[in-house]
């Protein structure tokens, strides 16, 4: 696998340290790291800091063009809250660590032009089936299921 | 108008105040506002604190039922992220208060089955109108064009 996908696996595990929902996301500009962020939900008590959001919150306020030349790694598939961030900055290219536990909204970036690649990797996996059996509660409430 | 868009109002005339983008919404639950924001990218260099986000944000962790019992209001049509974020929870109702200077992904809310409805008010128009004007490269930044 290659760095950043390994970066964005780190942020999973880094939130899953703290007790908080392991899913995990880099943004790259020009082969550099420019935002890493984890799922803040426990952390922050944050409906909005997904995985994805917390790393576009942490890279911080960017040009409309670094952003057309970013790729977002990220541990989980892209729910519609993070596929619309994803369009709203014309984010081109997304690479998934699963799809597996939960599809997000990859039709909806594919329909606009976005690149989604699933690298269907059994850490990511491995990681959601433990937290979500163990946690099926706060997993629906990250995902707004009832 | 209601009190709620009235309040929404008041959160884009705080953001003006503040020297931010004026865009503003609250968070309705059971006639309450249970969450009151504004777009944060000047105030807090966030590129995910959109008005609505900020609203959301703002209420904290609800259940997945009080979101499905709510309606956001907003000054300004939401962009795809907000409208993601609408989705994720299921939000079934939305009201807008202009969508001339900018329109939103509200054919996605509406295939989706989200209740969209736009009062057109002069207020949230000028607002916008005054501010596209004076600050045309900061609006394009918060909706990532070039």
């Amino acid at each position: 696998m290659n760095e950043f996908m390994r970066a964005a696996i780190d942020e999973a595990l880094v939130g899953a340290g703290e007790g908080g929902i392991p899913i995990g996301s880099v943004l790259v500009v020009d082969d550099l790291i420019v935002g890493r962020g984890h799922n803040q939900r426990i952390q922050k008590g944050s409906p909005v800091l997904h995985g994805e959001m917390d790393a576009l919150e942490n890279a911080g306020r960017l040009t409309a063009d670094q952003y057309r030349r970013a790729t977002i790694y990220t541990t989980l598939s892209p729910c519609h809250m993070c596929s619309g961030a994803i369009l709203l900055y014309a984010i081109p290219h997304v690479i998934v660590g699963e799809n597996r536990t939960f599809m997000g909204a990859e039709d909806l970036l594919t329909g606009h032009g976005v690149r989604v690649e699933v690298l269907d990797l059994q850490e990511c996996i491995d990681l959601m089936e433990t937290f979500i059996k163990t946690h099926p509660s706060l997993w629906n409430e990250d995902i707004g299921e009832l």
